[in-house]
């Protein structure tokens, strides 16, 4: 699959309001739905070349259900770290960050940009190796959310911590073992939320450069949420506290 | 795929702790990862027959990453709306209880099975039609709490609110056109939380028959949660409202 490829008619939809430049457009042959004639028009005002083309091509091309619609996207750009605290800056807000500790399944990551996009987050951290990358799965699982959201790579995630703490923001980890529950956390000011992998949580590097560990409480017998329901929950949580702040 | 078909090492474990009845275990020849070593003493204790075949046997039954085990359990006990009202009774805890309106993601279902199993929600409530059901996947992205959350069909959503309404439930639907912020609603007391379906929200009949319409505050250009993302917001402001009332 080309990671560049992204299909769906919401997905195709928000990339091209989006302004990321796009390669072409290709349109089953014989869809006539109001949302792929107004993807049609999208392309037609943003200069993007239609191509219309029998619908078990598009089967072929992409891998999941692209009712009828695909978009060739420009490569993916990744922001730095600076572009994303200089956008808090811009907006006179304390920084509000992500990163994510090896996350694996592209499903969360996802989901994670979508709601980070939700709250206002300035920018999502992820390693550059053992991470899930932005790909076509990211892009629609988040619903265009990945279009709008600042996302950098980095190399190191225990050096760019201790970058960001040097810098003022407060570093904090979610981990079942903590001993300070969300709700009663100072989850104020410059935040980094570190949401960590789904099998293993955080590493102990990333753990050690933390400033608050804090726990989700929890009254069954799984004790551990999906990634995506756990960092909705938090920062939801800080959205909330930064809300009642202003 | 046979929907009743569980694979991968955590939910293979939690199968079997769950006590639910399985007919078989298969191992992967050659796997002896402590965890696969746990599960075949965990299933030789209850008495399930444990057959090692060669990995791409199960590369073919499995529809995912099995990591060597899989197992085949009985068939999906659903409960009923009655016995989740008795759990709730039995607890001595007003009634918690989700109902997903024409929900369609088997990922998104296990994801809400999982954050309900960790706030205590009494039991799930699904349509019998048009509905994603507990399936194998639903079964693995819930990490187990499939295992452990009561979940009932019904064929009729708008009466089984009716009744519920008339036992003294209070039904709350997530809207995004709605004027309550979830933050300000009263979300004490028996509640049935709706989670609506990821294209369109509720249907018609369905905010019809609700008690109370909330809305989660957004700032992005989006404007709408993963359906699972959603549910864990929700279902975590409601679990803080009962524990402070504790």
């Amino acid at each position: 699959m080309d990671d560049n490829l992204i299909f769906g008619r919401n997905a195709v939809t928000e990339l091209l309001k989006s302004g990321r430049s796009v390669n072409k457009i290709f349109i089953a042959e014989g869809s006539r739905e109001g949302s792929v004639q107004k993807i049609f028009a999208l392309a037609k005002t943003a200069g993007v070349v239609v191509e219309f083309v029998k619908r078990d091509k598009l089967d072929r091309l992409c891998d999941g259900r692209h009712q009828g619609v695909a978009a060739v996207a420009a490569a993916v750009n990744y922001a730095t770290v600076e572009e994303i605290l200089s956008l808090a800056e811009s907006k006179g807000e304390p920084p509000f960050v992500i990163l994510l500790d090896e996350l694996e399944d592209p499903q969360n990551f996802g989901a994670i940009l979508r709601t980070a996009e939700a709250v206002g987050v300035h920018g999502v951290i992820i390693p550059k190796r053992r991470s899930v990358q932005l790909n076509a799965t990211v892009f629609k699982t988040s619903a265009g959310a990945a279009e709008y959201v600042k996302v950098a790579q980095v190399t190191n995630v225990a050096q760019t911590l201790k970058n960001l703490r040097g810098l003022g923001l407060k570093v904090v980890g979610s981990d079942m073992g903590a001993a300070v529950d969300f709700r009663q956390a100072d989850l104020s000011g410059a935040i980094v939320l570190i949401i960590g992998s789904e099998g293993k949580g955080m590493r102990r590097l990333t753990r050690e450069n933390c400033d608050l560990l804090i726990k989700i409480p929890m009254v069954g017998k799984i004790n551990s949420l999906n990634a995506s329901a756990a960092g909705a929950v938090l920062m939801y949580e800080i959205f909330n506290r930064r809300c009642r702040a202003q």
